[in-house]
């Protein structure tokens, strides 16, 4: 076989240590947040039957899912006028039979159904996985990527809505992140709005005009509107629902006015209510000041939702959502278990990576970093640091001795590549006395020390594992 | 669309919470391990180009890798003799490009050539990763499951082997075994075997043959070496070899003898001897005498590896080996990048994990479940108990509030089945008084306390995120 230079598949990536120690920094801290709120962790295969996914995402949806070869001779069943005409839509169900996860929530829906006799409702999980989309590779967008979902199923208490704010709110400032918005909509509060202007019908094309506001200024939304279907009565009644604005309670009540005539409308603005009381008497009334917005512009999801609509962003740096998510009634529908709510959020990892990155807020070193570097200064020296090497270890100390007696100057540069914060040194001298020289690599400072002075030392300063 | 009854695709697996869990606690403690031998994580996408893993694995492996069908009209441009022929496999390039992760091995010699001017060599990596393949599923034979390797490029020191003895030992004694194996062999004490014999083209039926042992016993494994080409003399040759006995040291005694004409073999026996030399010099001589056996019968993986090769088995229950490795001279030839020597074990997660679960080994809880319900007695204790809930999580103790005032024996089933060990209640009395009601869920013991009593009380017996 040729020798040919390797390369990446389209829209792929490598992580490297240093992208993998940030990753799991910002999955690790969502855990730990997930949990505390009584969220548990599942997970689902990479590939599903094609029959699972199909139908699910719509026509463009389904065309960017990756479908899986059959094994063996997989054409020898295939319908020969499909293979004739290249018929390569038709063909897909006969030559394919399972196909990479799309997305996490049609494999949790599967996995509701199928578990549905063994899990106690409501059911609280999280889900951290790559899924895989055939989408044309651009800066940003990947054909791997990891989606990172919190839902809880089968309560329909507003409870949950609360309770998915304040997650927001601690993984964001966990992760030391300070200035960001929580937007929240509902649903019904958009039907509420079609229903007062009597167009119903029209609830889509109001709220994509609605929703260009901040591009396209209110001239902009209201000839949209106009081209969309709606009358200059009905611009009368959208202007003050369009120019919303003042503080969350000022907005609530500016459109109970507007919607005092729909029922479905004023039962939208009363669940967002009941969400703020929950977070007030979670006493955290300031969260609602500060980082909580009503935006009725926010349509995340439209044909999906069917009540409270959340979108996370930050304000520190120029980036779209950084999370979302809602209330939905029909998860599991589309495998015969009806009526099953559920209400649910997602982190764009990607995305908090790139905010992370961008305000330096990663932390400098992280217990996934070696703590310290022995240099090896030749066979007897080596030989001499082994029980060294072991205690540091014993004590959850990552160490390394290098492997071998390398010029100096190699094995500095080795522990400046992996950022090993401390260098031990030991040669003839220190064998000698069993006094080591610790160079702190920062710094640049020597120190000397005991091996029970060095294990001391490490234990107050290095990061344990 | 029809409602279909959804089902897995075939030999793949759902993770429940227990199950991830437990799963997590593997991996997140052979993590630690690894890193505090100064092992980095890595990642590599789950798919690679098609021409990437093709003829890596032998025919029988290619042909279970599973290829990912090409995106929009795959048909438009492949060849129409293929098609009328209905020719599977030489179709195959034409409308696949991409293919799915089989092992870590491939992809990770592709990260090592493509990213080869930014890594600092030596280069101590792991990666915990889904594989798949399309095997026939069977118990125990999964699709999709997890490898766990760890390796060193870029490194001959015979340091790097004796590591790897002390990362099996801790990252199994860590998991709770007690008594396991570590078998240690070389390849070139099989090559010094063949060419005393004088047959060092039938080295593999040789190794084959006298990996029966322990099944067919020392005559049937003579008749299989005779059938395969050995004679009488071989034969009176090789018994001392098949017949090897006692202590590591007294192995590598006779080994010396039978090979004093080899100089390959000889420099097998020694480096052995340097890796028990590094251990002995660790201070942990009393590993050899327990764990580590050499067994020249072991040939793991002989067309790859040459020099040192590990298995490592229980012996607390009947299962394959657990775990396995080597050194290799030429991971990265396949990628134009020739003599780069390594060394690397891997971890059998699924079967680990089968032995833990038999030997009762796994944590009984740990920080993944929720530590506290709160019983919902109706809208006023919900709310009156929110800041309680608040300052819980705050002390970073995962708790929950049962969303709704269900029926206490539905709320009771809830924890049950969550395995949360406390459950407080607050009615109407306990509200009045700010004292509440605590229950053990595993002693059934009632408790009174008040809400930092509670705190207190969780801090010191709870598990926190």
């Amino acid at each position: 076989m040729a020798n040919i230079k390797p390369s990446l598949a389209k829209g792929t990536r490598d992580f490297s240590p240093r992208e993998m120690e940030k990753r799991n920094y910002i999955f690790n801290t969502l855990r730990t947040v997930f949990k505390k709120f009584g969220y548990n962790e599942i997970q689902t295969p990479s590939f599903e039957n094609l029959s699972t996914l199909t139908g699910k995402y719509g026509e463009e949806g389904d065309k960017l899912i990756f479908k899986i070869l059959n094994s063996g001779d997989y054409l020898a069943k295939a319908p020969e006028d499909f293979l004739n005409a290249k018929s390569s839509n038709k063909l897909i169900p006969h030559i394919s039979e399972k196909a990479l996860r799309y997305d996490l929530t049609v494999p949790f829906a599967r996995y509701v159904v199928m578990h549905q006799h063994e899990i106690a409702l409501p059911f609280k999980r999280f889900q951290i996985q790559p899924v895989w989309r055939a989408d044309r590779p651009q800066r940003g967008r990947y054909r791997e990527f990891y989606q990172c979902d919190v839902d809880v199923v089968g309560s329909s208490s507003l409870l949950n809505e609360a309770e998915f704010i304040l997650v927001y709110q601690e993984a964001l400032a966990t992760l030391g992140l300070k200035d960001f918005t929580i937007k929240i909509n509902n649903r019904k509060i958009l039907s509420g709005i079609a229903e007062v202007i009597g167009k119903p019908e029209l609830i889509v094309d109001m709220t994509v005009a609605i929703d260009k506001l901040d591009k396209i200024g209110l001239d902009g939304v209201n000839k949209e509107l106009l081209a969309r279907g709606f009358t200059e009565t009905d611009l009368d009644v959208l202007k003050p629902i369009i120019l919303l604005d003042g503080s969350n309670d000022e907005k609530l009540l500016s459109l109970k006015r507007v919607l005092s005539a729909s029922n479905v409308g004023l039962q939208g603005i009363a669940e967002i209510e009941e969400v703020f009381r929950y977070l007030k008497n979670f006493g955290v009334e300031r969260l609602l000041d500060d980082f909580i917005e009503v935006d009725i512009t926010l349509a995340r999801g439209l044909n999906y939702y069917t009540g409270c609509i959340f979108e996370v962003k930050t304000n520190e740096v120029s980036m779209g959502s950084i999370g979302g998510g809602g209330r939905y009634d029909d998860l599991t529908g589309m495998f015969g278990l009806k009526d099953l709510t559920g209400v649910g959020v997602s982190f764009g990892a990607d995305r908090i990576y790139d905010v992370l990155e961008e305000l330096n807020l990663f932390p400098g070193s992280t217990s996934a970093s070696t703590q310290l570097l022995i240099v090896n200064f030749g066979e007897e020296a080596c030989q001499h640091t082994l029980p060294l090497l072991y205690n540091l270890r014993e004590a959850g100390i990552a160490a390394e001795l290098y492997p071998n007696a390398a010029k100096l100057k190699k094995q500095m540069g080795y522990a400046d590549a992996k950022q090993i914060p401390y260098v031990l040194l030991i040669g003839e001298e220190e064998m000698a006395s069993s006094v080591y020289s610790l160079k702190d690599m920062a710094s640049g400072e020597q120190q000397k020390v005991s091996a029970e002075q060095l294990l001391a030392f490490l234990t107050k300063n290095a990061i344990s594992c």
